[in-house]
């Protein structure tokens, strides 16, 4: 039987290892509107099976003949498409909200989460992916995945003081976005995620509130994300 | 006539100038729905006028005989007893979510711009609460205010850089909360609004993003932010 409703196109490793941020995004906002499309994959040196999208980035939804590209985008036709189903932003407001805390969580987070496990997902490529992506990534940071790897170090407190205002949140309530998750949480997580599954490194104390929150990240939806392999799955 | 609506005890310098960031989100919280009170002012060494409250901190808002400290918990009550007025936060997510915001604003921010402005704030202030500031402040922080002064400059970057989120936001719409403004609007501005009203230093550049919806802010409600005095006036 074909798949009925989103079909997902997204970014795949070495042995189907799917473990993009931006990715996990979407699939986690798919997941909280009840679909859990098996997704397309695409590596990061096929570019030919996205062609129609017009762009070279995932993840890319279709739905209903429309073709969407970007994370936000894809959420935000979730939420107009799927109106009647669970709310990833709980209004207009919380919608731009959530932008914000996308952005924060991109601009603020992620870089120094890269500088932290980046150098480990060459574990999880096949050899034309890995070459491409060190290559493109040491070039667009000016240094080298054995420099960071020496250097990783260094950006730990960096990093941890940035989830602050995460976690002073976290102290008083479950998910980011209030006693249950919306896409700001999914926002955050997919870059924990993203961590996850390509680096052992460990980024975060077992005891941060932002850690007891993946893990509550992890059980959502019977365990959606905890299914995917981890770093030394 | 007496005053009918909310009373604010807010804090006060000298010649009345009430330039408190947290008094500022309560004062904006209220104009949003529509409230202008006279506010009570309240000066660093006068601890007495508040006792009342059970604690030594302002904002307090006094509403329908009810006493509420923290302007968190202002806003909230604003929110709930108000909800036939302008909406603070636009449902429970929103809420969850400016409540984010505004822990990002105090500790990502706030800390930051108080390494380039504070040690101006002597200059509004009586000679008592002068020398209660400067000395409890100098002592928190391990620092003095002459050094702070000195080396303000290699803070003005890191300040900058921590709006990154709120710049990227601001570059797609008008206000942090959408097309309207709303509770993290007033969270983020009433840093700003501490900055102008205490000192001339230039925080910001006139074409940032951040800085064109710093003048949307003070526009507001016929101007009112823009009524107070700034550094200079």
């Amino acid at each position: 039987m074909d798949h009925i409703g989103p079909i997902l196109y997204e970014l795949s490793g070495r042995d189907d290892r799917r473990f993009s941020p931006f990715c996990w995004k979407s699939r986690m906002a798919l997941a909280h509107k009840g679909f859990f499309p098996p997704g397309i994959p695409v590596t990061f040196t096929d570019k030919d099976s996205i062609a129609f999208s017009g762009q070279e980035r995932v993840p890319i939804l279709i739905d209903n003949g429309v073709v969407i590209t970007d994370s936000w985008m894809i959420a935000c036709h979730l939420e107009d498409f799927y109106s009647d189903r669970p709310t990833l932003f709980g209004g207009a407001m919380g919608r731009s909200l959530a932008g914000l805390i996308d952005t924060w969580a991109t601009r603020s987070a992620f870089p120094l989460l890269v500088r932290l496990v980046l150098c480990d997902v060459i574990d999880h490529l096949d050899k034309a992916d890995a070459e491409y992506v060190q290559a493109s990534r040491e070039r667009q940071m000016s240094t080298t995945f054995v420099s960071m790897r020496q250097d990783r170090d260094q950006w730990l407190r960096p990093f941890r003081d940035s989830l602050t205002p995460a976690r002073s949140h976290l102290k008083r309530q479950g998910f980011l976005s209030g006693n249950t998750p919306g896409y700001a949480d999914y926002c955050l997580f997919g870059f924990f995620q993203w961590a996850r599954m390509i680096s052992p490194y460990p980024i975060i104390e077992d005891t941060d509130p932002v850690s007891l929150w993946r893990s509550r990240m992890l059980e959502l939806f019977d365990g959606y994300a905890a299914k995917s392999p981890a770093h030394a799955d």
